[in-house]
This record gives structure tokens, sequence and C-alpha cells, in this order.
């Protein structure tokens, strides 16, 4: 009901890091789209089961030392249902490696339609008399532009099966100020969705001090991540935009704690592509996929120090 | 390039309003749920077949006198990727039958991302050399909540294939509100997403008098109607919330033009649950369907007035 399996997958790698995994295309090493184009044409399929097993290669190379993967289903939409189904299996890779999963959907709707999409992506469906998991993952980013009735069906998935959830407040790219830096009553909105996603972490109490409704907060705008760590200590955040969006990891110190907790940090390209970065030969593109992520992982923890999970204070004894 | 297309299609029909597909399994009828379960099992699968099998028998007693449809992405997601495969089997049996597809996602993410979404619901993927269309729809709605950046690489696919957009303004949820009514400088935030849809849509205008990037504004406002029509002459409305969600037709008169243009309105439930409201035999769930869509038309017709396509204007002749 919380986010307190991430943390506890983050101290156990002393990592608070999370590979991206966004797989246009483009990105995949020849030899891995000539084999799949060779069995099933360049066709949709054969395009989605090239992703599934360079997808496949980086999780094998990630899973020791990543605690986390996030799929950006964007990029399995663009490969129509046959990606979908890629999107599917590779959750399912990703969880029987243990690793944690998030799924960067961005996902918003009116209450009833909001409950088909935390049903899809945090439940399990019915049919008939069976249940099955649509999709598998732990942890959904979610849009909270609709307001409460938008969020609440989400937070009884997420006490159900045990998931968290990120409510975008300020996104890493250039034009988030746009709307997001903007004012009401000399509060901007950004912070406005962390205020509410305090008031919707209230059903979700976590046991290291962060509840199960998280925000996305980019490492491209480190004084507004410092100013959010401040006021709400309640919110883990998810920090997309370091590496090839240009954050660095001192961007991104302010939003740990006392305890190295706080926030997990995403790299997409930067890991997936790092075998072009490199220049190696193609074929080692997981093995410099993981060195890139070592190097990231270290350049963070230079900052972090060592992570702790904070033991949860025994309940106050009544006076009698 | 624009939304024209649609509106061509609501003056052929003399009707303005969109079937919403939004199959939950529930709604679709016991003899068809049984046929798709002896065959494929109480599965995803047979879930899918199901609820495709529905669709087509709507989209067969809505093509002659409906303009449009418009899937709801959250009720395909709930079933897997063979919810999805469902969809785009539903949207490609829409376009055979001349129907015009809105695929309700409220997608948003940042630029590269955006692109992903924007190639896989309104463009083409290309696959090597081949190039495919990754879902079907000639509108898709969105979520500016990221600013320009999220929707620029739409405009480029709409401008590409002649497609179009609508971007949430008001929605039509009980705690919509809460964020959006909120003012940023005295104009609430719904304003402030028209106002943005009115600058983006600059690079997709029409030759009705509405630009390629609309609106969706809910029917359960109308004040908010009646003041964004006034507003924004360019921008065409989604109109949910009618029927089951409480609003009738008077609540959303003020969004029609003296042409009849203006909006579209959608009715989801009202539609495809007909058949328990009338309680007719289920096996005439379509006939309930059909049966519905004439009432809600002339319902909205009596407000309406004939639908009429303005003639495009000639360009001035420059004086010499």
């Amino acid at each position: 009901m919380s986010l307190d399996r991430l943390m506890t997958a983050i101290a156990a790698k002393q990592n608070p890091t999370v590979a991206g995994l966004d797989p246009k295309l483009d990105y995949v090493p020849g030899f891995i789209k000539r084999k799949a184009f060779d069995k099933y044409g360049e066709t949709l399929k054969g395009a989605a089961k090239a992703i599934l097993e360079y997808n496949k290669g980086l999780i094998d190379a990630l899973c020791g030392i990543v605690p986390a993967v996030k799929p950006q289903a964007a990029y399995y939409e663009m490969y129509g249902w046959q990606g979908m189904k890629t999107l599917y299996k590779t959750q399912e890779y990703a969880r029987e490696k243990g690793m944690y999963v998030i799924t960067d959907g961005k996902r918003n709707d009116i209450g009833a339609t909001m409950e088909a999409y935390a049903t899809a992506h945090l439940g399990k469906v019915k049919v008939g008399s069976e249940e099955f998991e649509p999709f598998i993952a732990d942890a959904l980013t979610v849009n909270g532009y609709l307001g409460t009735d938008g969020i609440k069906p989400l937070l009884k998935v997420c006490n159900d099966y045990d998931k968290g959830i990120f409510v975008l407040a300020k996104t890493s790219n250039p034009s988030s100020g746009e709307l997001q830096d903007k004012c009401i009553n000399r509060v901007p909105v950004y912070e406005q969705l962390a205020k509410m996603s305090t008031i919707w972490g209230k059903e979700l109490p976590g046991k290291y001090g962060y509840c199960g409704v998280g925000i996305v907060a980019g490492a491209t705008y480190p004084e507004q991540i410092a100013e959010l760590r401040k006021k709400f200590p309640k919110l883990f955040f998810l920090i997309p935009g370091y590496g090839a969006q240009g954050a660095s990891a001192k961007d991104i110190a302010a939003a740990f704690d006392k305890n190295g907790l706080g926030g997990i940090v995403n790299s997409s390209r930067g890991i997936m592509c790092a075998y072009k970065k490199e220049n190696c030969d193609e074929t080692d593109y997981a093995g410099a996929a993981y060195r890139e992520a070592i190097r990231m992982r270290d350049e963070i923890m230079g900052f972090v120090g060592e992570i702790k999970l904070p033991k949860k204070r025994a309940p106050k004894k009544k006076a009698e």
C-alpha cells in the first residue's frame, strides 16, 4: 500500500536509480534487429520481438545492481498491440529478475475510467471466474489534472495490492513552466499538485516516512527539487532528466534526506544507448549499459552517502 | 491537418454526437460473452474477443446515423495486450464503416516521448523499410499539463496526416474544479489551457472556422461551456458528460454557433447499455443502441437546428 518495497530495493542495492526502458527501434543494436526481422519480417511483430530481446539483455545486465526499471508506455504503444505485448513480457521478465517496475504512463481520467487504468496497470481484472494481471507494475505515473476523483480509484488499488503512484508535479521538459510555474494564490501549480499528493498519500502511509503517493520532480529544475523536499517531507520523488536531458548528480542531491532516502533518479537513453557513446562493439550493449549504470550509481551515491532504512518508531505508550 | 473531416461527417449525418466505446465486460450481453468464453476460455483473449464482437455490433447499428466513435483506451488496456488488439480491430472496423475515430487516451509527456504517442495513435511508424499504423485514429485527446513541447510533436503529425487533437480544458467529473477552476492572474486554469490551445491551433487552420486543436469541455458545467464558446470562437469542443453523467441537451446548447457547428457530444454508457435501460432482449442490444442514438440526436438537434458547413470565403484580392 505504499512505496516501501521500492525503498527496500533501493537500500538493498545501495542504489537510488532506475533504468528507463524507452526502446525506440533506433536504439536497438543491428544484430538484434536483423535476427528478429529475418524471423518475423520488417513488421510490428518483428520490431516488438527485437525490442523484447534488447530489453531482456538490459535487464539481465542491470538486475544485480539497479533496483528498478521504468518502461515508458509510449515507446511500446508506438509498435501497436504487438508493442504492448512486449511491454507485458518486459514487465514480467523484470519481475522474475527481482526488479521493481514503474510503468511511466502518465494516465489520467474521470473516476470510472481511472478505475479501469488502475486495474490495467496495478491491479487484477476479473474475466468470468478468473483473475488476470493485464499489465505488471509496482507503481504507475499519473497526471492529477482531474483532481481527487481521478486519483481515488488508484489509492484503492494501491491499498489492495501494495502498489504506489507518482503524480506529475514539476516535469523535466523545457516548457514545463508554462502552466506548472504559474501561481494560484501565490503557490505555483506544481506545488499545488504536491499539496494534493500529500493529502492523497494519507490513505497510503509507509514505514520509512514516505507515503504511497510520490511525485515526479525533474532533475533539470534543482531549485524546485530543493524547495519541494523542504515543504513536502513525506513525498518520495521520481526524478527524470538526469543524463541525456542535461542534469547532473549535484542537481538532485537536495532530494535526499539524512538516511539517503527520498528519491529515485531515472536514466533512459544514457543507459540504453551507452554502447553508442562508448563506441564499443554493439554486441556488448548490455555491458556498456552495466558500466554506465555503475558510473551513474557511484556519481549519485557520492552525494547521497549510505542509504539506511529508518527503524519504525515503536508507538508511544499512552500515559496510564 | 485539422478537424474539418469531423465537421464534414457531422454535417453529412446532421448529427453532432459521438458514441463512446468504453466496453467494460459487464456491459457486454451474456450471449456474446458465452460464445467467446466457450471458444477462448475465461481468459483475457476471451474477454477481448467478446468486446470486439460487441463493438462491431454497435458500429454496424450506428454507422448510418452517428458520425464518430470514441474508444476509451483505459477499457482496452484493462484487458492487457489482447485488449489493445481489440482496440486496433475496433478502430479498423469503424474506419471501414466510414466512421471518424477519436481515441480517448488523454496522453501527455515530454517532447521526445510525445512524439512516440503521436506516432502510436495518429501517425505511422517505420520498421526497416516498411511503414505501419500502430493504432488508428483521426483525433486523440491529450493533457496539456507539460506545456508546448508536450504538444508540438502532435501538431506535426496532425499536419502530416490530416488529424486533430482535443486538449483537456474543463473535464466533466465532480472534482475537476480542484485544479481547473483555480485562477492564475484571475484566469481559471481551464481557460489557460483553452488559451494555449488557441495558440497551438494556429498551426492547424481549418476551412470551417475551427482549428485542428479542440478542447474537452464537460456538459456537466454548462456555464463554463457558454463562457468558453464566447471567448474561444476557433476551438471545437469535445463534450463528455451527457446522459449517464447527468447533463442534458440544453446544458450544451451554448457550445454551438449559428451554423450548428462548434461541438460534438459524447454518450458512452447511455448508448452501450441502452438495452439494459430499455429492458429489451439482450440480443437486441444494437437495436437499443440505435434507438438511443436517434433519441439523443433528435434531442440535441432540437437545440442546434440545421448544421451547415460555411463556405470558405475567397481570399481577399490585394489592391493593385
